[in-house]
């Protein structure tokens, strides 16, 4: 009985106050319930923007507030499309898609791509074990219908047999893209990150399994691409958010090398050593936090190891490395670069990295090309003219032509400044100029 | 020389990206290398609004972002003073001003009001020892006059000899409360509390050792405080915020019990530890953190002591008290409450309290009284007439006469409704009707 | 067939982009076809607040503007009436009800309050006429249905059969007022006038004939009232477009009192002429618009009648009227400035004008008083109670009560400055003073 | 003594309130009297964007406010270049900058792209004439200093000594454009038109006699760029504002040709018979606004002419040309729809008109072309590079260089519908598809 009135819409909408969004509205018990699931409030704990907040004090927002914006603009979407009454919606998928959309981020964890990389983890992995094992939030699917852990599942690794429901959550204009630009702009407080949201709203259609535009809409695409390539150069590819994150990772690598090395730390904490291990289960994996990543990094300041203790220094104090632009390619100048500073007491593995910002989880926008490093492709954007033929954006828009796939970045040599000053006397005369020692 | 050096400007202004201000403006060394401390970066780690993130999930900045646009505000103050050459202003303290505005917080703690009142500390008391003592800000302080430290104290102390300057930091219509309730109003996402800053900069005047309103900006100050008002009620008194607090207050309650009572924690770190035995130093009160404090949390959900386990679980997972609102003063339905709670398992000390939000760090606007519990007095709010006559405010104004000293708060009881859910056969039908539990 | 085709919803919504409101949706064709009669397209001549475009520049938005805006509010607060179930919104009144917010302005002509006090007029008997004669409104509205037109116009004189249709286009919380304050605010710049639209729409219920407002809602409207009395004081009784309105008001006057004398105007043009003798007709009034009244004034600056051709300069070339803040009651005062203006060549008829700006098309909020000047009542704002009780709200409310009648109001006296510099010699000490000529 | 006061700067600042830039600040007594002449308050019966309101209906806002605004910003700039102490600004010239800016529309006319088409005035012609003839302005000016009226009108001329003065008032990216993009947007109510005016203020650098930008500043400039690409598109080529101001064009084009046949209008007014004559002088000139025209044109629906009076009726009751997308070049078909049209009785000279948006006063950004039909070109906006290199910033960013020269627009074919749809059986089967008469 419990499960039937769950079944049941609320009787009275509950709403978040919300900056991006005024409002989000909340109408069904089951999303209710899942925002109220132990494993949802931990996105409190995760930025949204990682280091980004080192670089723009005012990007402290949380994954959980973005995880509510998604599930808005979904709504707002499905809504539109049931007033619309377009046949191609199926109307039965609504909280299916308003699950997934919800919960896309759960397994999250902090500082993701930085982890993910020094410890080979995979947040849609975790997404699917929050979804699948034994939870809250699975509990909470399961008792409105057995089948719902599966299927947003699927939709989230986007097997699901409905693909515009995939569509709506992952795609070149997806819900979650959408909020991340409006949330990242207005909690940097960069204002060319905006767009006009309703405006977006009302050209998208859902048509043949895909969400698509009506062709009146470019100039509406336009605006977003173009608010996304602002973003990406402005926020995204920051130079000192990139040197934030290279200390972090700097800082995951030494602790796993000490670790394999058989090094003794004096604090340690377990979720935090199975990381390292490789033994992390669910329950750990749900008790890394933000909070804990830092309370680490500022016990480990007093660790025996100096480079650790150093990298953790410069995180907490933001003691950031500096970079130069650099032209890559140039081999001897590099292994150059690695003796001289090997030869007045730094390390090279640690004290020197190259940077491409191209190299990186966000594209501008690319239509066609299975993105490098084995990342996924996402579905482009489609026009749909008055006859009901698609074309794909780009070969309608010049300016969108311009940005896509635009190489613009520039190789970025980061490095602790202060000690290279002190022993600028011992290093020559084409490094003192690379590093602007003169 | 670098003394010398550090006297001069920045060769070009630097800024901040903010949201509130849009830019904030940095053009003198001293301020650049007090931003840059260890002791400044650490207000990153910890929130302006304490819990609030918990009611308003926007509301996780920090009091880093805070204390900049505090030292921003009271830039274009002075600028305004300097640019219309009034005599009042003393040209030469606008370096101290800034540094105060800027540094006003530092003192403070993670969640400060829970931790001052159950540790007893008081952020006063460790921002002059921080500006005081061995630190990076007392180092920069000093490098650029030796009397900074002191003169910079005495101004946050409110014995600084130019009242004008502590008028500034401190004050109904301070730099502080502008920045905050604007920036509490952003974050948060409630519209209500913002008022037009650009319009009451321009009535304020430097007068006889006060700022004062010019005659003409009453309604300006009308607005400013209907919007202070409005944040208190909507924002600052929330009742899910007071219930978070409530939980906050007695975790660190019972630990400080138990560990008086020799009770062995699994789990402990340092600072925390000194904290609850009141031996805390400078380093450890620096250490001392949100993230740190998240992290005890989520150890101690699985310490043996069931009230502080479940206390920090609640806190963690938002499983927050309830409320009813209640008439005060019926001592015996006060002790008949207590009584069931007990008979019930619940230990009334912990799972029931009741507050009145009025007794709290904040007032709307209260021109005259000492103000309760020992706060101090903050100086009213005046308006110059043309014939420099000075008349406090709300003697003019009828509105900001209807909102002094408004009682407009009821008594709320806070409880954990689960337990009471389950044992609702056990509780006296007058107890279910105050519980709602019919 | 026609009649019956429209009365179908619009193939696909249609939209006006809107600043205010971001879009204004139409879906109905009887809307649409309304909004392109030549009758409500003449509100895009007249601007909403008058003379204020020559105090606040940006005030130069229409009539037309505004209409929409109220349409677009009711449609809103209508939405959520529907979503919400609510058993006492008669659900078959929508079109009736956004028919009548459309509609309910478009009998005002230029500069309405002046000339309707002059020249004895009165938009709403002029909005009737236009309902109800032979237009092309009315014409829409028949074809849709015969009983259309009444019904509309019931609505608008308050003798509507369901009182709550009237409610929402009159009240002290209808969309007419909620529509100006935001729209006032947004042309003018002043940002004090903004409250928040959606959190108000969210706490207003239908209950037996009126709207009302949801308890908790209460600091809602106190943050609409408190916006409402900034604007009242900020904009709305601005002494500068106070000057602006005496001007016009004293041109028309003098052209009246011209005409009755038999002065024969150089320039006359006919909707004008019978404006004056009292003769004007549904067409004439609908050529009446504010381009036709600018263009009489730039012909009058050459008439022969010096005060009329003098006020035509003031107002055109925006040289107005200076004033002073004056006690009222001193009757021997009063007569002895008139004598002295006389002296020095002056009509004190027209060059003298004490005005209060408390007798005015305003109020803040009064929620009992049969209104001054026998203006008619709107209803009071009630709260709706948990067990389904209603209060006043200035009953509930300190700040409420303490703007409800207030006379903040001064006496101002306008008058022309650069005649009495020019006499200043001629003028008695007192009156210097006064006038501050020293 | 007189013209001595004057040059002071006024006592205490005067502001005017803007919803663009918050506030206007003037401190010179020589703006504030510039504003009060008769000449410059006339601007405020010119609306800033012509016909336009008829699409976007907020968009009534004149060039009084936009004059205020370009003043505004350039005060700004100027501002900035004073604080950073720029060797390359020449102090001395900010009053004269500030005037020119000020004043440089003051020779529009109501509708002055239609009217400088059919009547071949010019407005800048008028602009020196207003500066250099008998009028308020060159008094004002004279008072202030006898060489300012040559020196105001050779910077807006573009020949003055000072060419830097000329690129903040006529540039790529001068206080004109950056002005009217954020008021159209603003008022308009399209949030895609406006972009990070004190970011761009950040930028400038004033550098050999033009304002440049800091390389560092290209995203800047792309931001501003886009939001001109936006605006063009959704604004100024609008295709219902198209229509608008063809019918405008018709009008004027007719009254002409009646005249000149000898045609007797029922009513006519001065200023409109000289300027239709071709014998206005300036008294005449300033005399016409658009209220004037307007009027002209409520009486004109009257006149015998029924090509005339139904233009006039569509103006006035929007009851604008429809129109269809077409190939350019096929000259057979052109002169086959005018057959068919003259056939149904229409005008193909009146009734029929081909508009290519291209052909436009505005363009997004052309770096380098001679504009086409005769329009002067505008200085490009250059890079000014860490080794003071410039570089045209086209050749810089690939997003700039794909919007430069676009030739987006299509071919519009206008046409009144409703008598086409009334003939539709005498019409050939092409001719019904291409007007979607099916």
């Amino acid at each position: 009985m419990a499960a039937r009135k769950r079944k049941e819409r609320l009787a009275e909408e509950k709403v978040f106050k919300d900056p991006v969004h005024k409002y989000i509205y909340v109408q069904d018990h089951l999303i209710w319930d899942l925002i109220n699931t132990r494993e949802f409030q931990r996105l409190r704990r995760i930025r949204q923007l990682g280091t980004s907040y080192l670089t723009f004090h005012g990007a402290e927002h949380s994954r959980f507030s973005h995880s509510l914006g998604v599930y808005e603009i979904t709504r707002k979407i499905i809504s539109q499309f049931e007033r619309g009454g377009y046949a191609d919606w199926p109307t039965e998928e609504k909280l299916v898609a308003l699950c997934a959309a919800l919960l896309h981020d759960i397994g999250h964890g902090p500082f993701s791509h930085s982890i993910e990389e020094i410890f080979d983890t995979n947040h849609e992995e975790w997404t699917c074990r929050l979804l699948l094992e034994e939870t809250e939030i699975n509990a909470v699917l399961r008792a409105y219908d057995p089948s719902y852990p599966e299927r947003i599942a699927a939709v989230i690794c986007k097997t699901y047999h409905e693909p515009i429901v995939i569509s709506l959550v992952s795609s070149q204009m997806d819900a979650d893209r959408m909020d991340y630009l409006l949330r990242d702009a207005y909690f940097t407080g960069v204002n060319y990150g905006t767009f006009d949201l309703e405006r977006i709203l009302r050209v998208l259609r859902p048509y043949q399994g895909r969400i698509v535009v009506k062709e009146s809409g470019m100039h509406a695409v336009e605006d977003y691409l173009m608010s996304r390539y602002q973003m990406y150069w402005q926020v995204y590819f920051h130079p000192v958010t990139r040197s934030s994150e290279i200390i972090l990772r700097q800082i995951f690598r030494r602790a796993k090398e000490l670790y394999a090395a058989g090094f003794t730390f004096n604090w340690m904490i377990d979720p935090l050593k199975h990381l390292i291990k490789g033994t992390i289960d669910l329950e750990g994996y749900l008790a890394l936090d933000e909070a804990l990543v830092q309370t680490a990094f500022s016990q480990w300041v007093k660790e025996q190891d100096e480079v650790l203790a150093d990298l953790c220094r410069r995180f907490l104090n933001r003691k950031l490395y500096k970079y130069v632009t650099m032209d890559y390619g140039d081999e001897g100048l590099w292994q150059d670069i690695r003796k001289h500073f090997r030869a007045i007491g730094l390390n090279p593995d640690y004290h020197l990295e190259i940077d491409f910002p191209y190299d990186m989880p966000y594209d501008v926008y690319r239509p066609d090309a299975a993105q490098a490093a084995g990342k996924e492709e996402k579905p482009p954007i489609l026009l749909l003219g008055p006859d009901d033929q698609l074309s794909e954006i780009s070969e309608r828009s010049d300016i969108i032509r311009s940005i896509t796939g635009i190489h613009q970045g520039k190789y970025h040599l980061y490095y602790p400044e202060e000690p290279l000053r002190e022993s600028v006397s011992k290093l020559p005369a084409n490094l003192r100029e690379i590093f602007a020692l003169m």
